[in-house]
């Protein structure tokens, strides 16, 4: 029986990778933020040059599910690695931040 | 009591925000990928006449710190919504993709 | 009368702001290009809610207008400082580029 | 004899390789500032693990030097494109934008 997944058991695994290659040297924020971009720009190079329509159909394709799925994985494993780093909680940051929104965006 | 915080709770916390506002026509999954990307340069642009050491110290500073924690929340609201529509369980994409990577790059 | 603009003119430009301001010290070529992508970024950012048919309109916007090409000019900026430092020739490399993409994509 | 390379030339030769392969439907300029954040941000890859050191001598080994200035010319094709169908001039932008910036920011 496995634990199921969380956050905190994922940067788990990330800094474990990480480790076992030597690679903590080079996950500066600096860097992390970095590739983090990277990551999220290989999102945008799927979805450039289709149609609004068409960007909504990506997942009916398996290929293309597959490389958009992969590229999700690879912007929260830099988000992840650089929360942990940093000592940020992601989860808790982003509910702040919803509450904060509520007060600057009130619902019509 | 409140429930502990978790991914699929905040995606309903993000659902429910877009929706109060009418925002769901502008939530293709080709324009969430464009705020994703967007949300990971504001991280970029707090790092980027730093150097390495300085990067590694954004969090001494409380206002930096409060910026980067923000921009955080942004970017991962963002993936989160676009794995919402995308229909895409992002914990479960980023374990598949350690796993994957362990084959690619075997550790010494 | 004055000469008229050209690359190596503006580049000219740009060295000496940048020297005046002791700024060269942060312009190392990892820095310029976080910065010449957190500029294309600020150009997506004026995108990333539009339909295509709306982006096709921003200029008649004269506000839209000016920040549009406010942020160009921005992209322009580190583009040619990124060549400068480096010693490369930005229009020798677009010309030899397409060059390249003509063998690569024959016109039917 | 052939004459000297100038902006308005390049810009001539990506719109005839653009038209000759029908390819203008795509370039609306959404997609085209989403394509040139995707080539910021392929100039980013190349630099993101490099120390400020390491990255100032990148045009010392002739492979990374050729992959930088290949997308260098990525990142002006597309901005060159962009100001074409937007009718901006971008030497005429950068040059008043730094007349702002030497406002802006008086030198000491």
């Amino acid at each position: 029986m496995t634990e199921p997944l969380d956050v905190a058991k994922l940067q788990r695994r990330l800094a474990e990778f990480a480790a076992a290659r030597n690679w903590q040297p080079y996950h500066t924020p600096k860097n992390l933020v970095a590739a983090l971009s990277v990551e999220a720009s290989e999102l945008v190079e799927i979805f450039q040059w289709l149609t609004p329509e068409e960007s909504a159909r990506v997942m009916a394709d398996a290929q293309t599910a597959e490389r958009v799925t992969d590229e999700v994985a690879d912007v929260l494993a830099y988000l992840l690695q650089l929360c942990e780093v940093l000592g940020i909680d992601p989860l808790a940051a982003l509910d702040a931040k919803i509450d904060r929104n509520e007060r600057r965006f009130p619902a019509p």
